[in-house]
């Protein structure tokens, strides 16, 4: 039920990482895109193809150190259909080595739009009397602006199929208090009503970790925002973006886990994607940069959380 | 430069609407869906060519009447790649008709993310030292709630390609308050400060017709906070959901207007798709149906706006 499959290969794993899946064509290996530049021409077929491989690549190197990965949808849907077609198999391959998947899409819509998207990406899609698997992702994040006629299609899913999502709280960047830090309410913020909203709407799904299907993302570039948004989601799962690149550290990151190291985990993107970019070697080590990567984090927020 | 382009178009055909293309297979006539199926299955590609003969047969109808399509991308997605490869399609046979394009997308993430989809939905995604178009829409929607820093990138190709984005304030759905009515600022809501936000974020972007390129939707259902959203936004172009099946009528809808009939566009998709529902000739006559249900919009809308 609800998180407790992501909770269970964290814990098996020992490890409260994701590897997010945001393939620029700049981020893949120059001997990786000349074979596929070569093939199909400097095209979104060719770019397509040279980030499934590298896709590919990363997780035959990370399968056995991270419990999920998180692919980011802007990087497949810039390259069209074919991107998507990507995105497809791409989740496929990381089902195949044992991944869970957190797709990446931040959608909001309401009433049999968001029931479209929740069909799409975690459950089924009637065709005539057959009911075809799209996507087929484990978990889907979302914009909860709309209130929860834009998240209850996605919950019915969740129960229906064992799913979960994670809604935005707030959010990583540098400019997420524009609106998110507004005062509101009484004495509190914007983000601190989501907050609130998130807990409401994923009530009565609790899973035997104590999470519902609803989880949070908090970004790791607040930490005293962290801090509260734990103390004031007891029931819910946290996504946390903003680790390594964006500034985030593994000491900024403790602040999402309750006492028993449960209940959240981190993405890292670049930091992993391009280690490459650090060794020296022109990216012929790509998979033992990000491997190398995936475990120095891992280590890293380790020192400050020990899953139990 | 920014909404110009569609509120000459408007003005052209003296129609304030646009046709949503939500196309859902139980919107699709019988005798398409039959040829489909026989010839592709009950499979997602069958579904997918039904749903682009539909959408082809749907502007070869309207193409005179409304100026604009909104394709909305959840029912695309629900078909996978190849309900993405028929959103390609749909948009070019758009604008070979003339039609200018909002894609319904509601995307919202930050900084190189909202790039990649900026550059998929209104740019060019460069690949090696190629600029590769691929969604090519003239317009998209967004969710507003991570702050300028996931609208910047999109306003930035909007001025390098003369493109827009309508930005979600107040939408139409029964539950939109739990959030976005929520008081917040001083003896404001949270939309009004989102309502504020928009007008700041298109500053400086303002075209003939005197709108920038941030436009902001804002739904048919609430007239009393429509009528405080076109007061409040004086610059903003709208773009007003929720008339016709949700339950908003020409009479509320006339609030969003200015006194010259400018800054606006009404949608509605169920009313004009399926439309041959009514008709009880099974969908034989699916186009003229629609046809004659968006010139019935078109005049109902006329009877409180006229356009200047």
């Amino acid at each position: 039920m609800s998180f407790d499959k992501l909770q269970e290969a964290i814990i098996a794993k020992k490890n409260a990482t994701v590897a997010g899946l945001d393939p620029k064509p700049e981020y893949v290996p120059a001997h990786i895109l000349k074979e596929c530049y070569a093939r199909y021409g400097e095209t979104l077929q060719g770019a397509a193809e040279a980030i499934y491989q590298f896709n590919c690549g990363l997780m035959d190197a990370l399968w056995d150190i991270v419990p999920a990965v998180k692919p980011q949808s802007a990087y497949y849907e810039r390259l069209g259909w074919r991107g998507m077609e990507v995105m497809e198999r791409t989740i496929r391959y990381a089902h195949e080595k044992g991944l869970y998947v957190i797709a990446d899409i931040k959608r909001g819509d309401i009433g049999s739009t968001a029931e479209a998207y929740s069909d799409g990406w975690l459950g089924a899609t009637k065709v005539g009397e057959q009911e075809c698997p799209v996507f087929e992702a484990d978990c889907v994040t979302l914009n909860g602006y709309m209130g929860a006629d834009s998240v209850n299609p996605f919950l019915n899913t969740c129960k229906e199929r064992d799913k979960s999502v994670f809604i935005l709280v707030k959010t990583s960047n540098p400019g997420s208090g524009e609106l998110q830090n507004v005062s509101a309410g009484e004495g509190d913020t914007v983000y601190g009503l989501m907050a609130d909203l998130i807990e409401k709407w994923g009530a009565g799904t609790k899973g035997k970790y104590g999470y519902t299907m609803a989880g949070a993302v908090a970004g790791a570039t607040h930490p005293d925002e962290l801090k509260q948004i734990r103390a004031r989601m007891p029931h819910t799962f946290l996504l946390v973006p903003g680790y390594g690149a964006q500034g985030g550290t593994a000491e900024d990151v403790q602040y999402a886990f309750q006492k028993d190291g449960h209940g959240a985990i981190v993405n890292a993107s670049r930091s992993i994607m391009c280690a490459w970019k650090k060794t020296g070697k022109d990216g012929a080590d790509y998979q033992e940069a990000a491997r190398n990567a995936a475990i120095a984090m891992r280590d890293d927020i380790a020192r400050f959380t020990t899953i139990g």
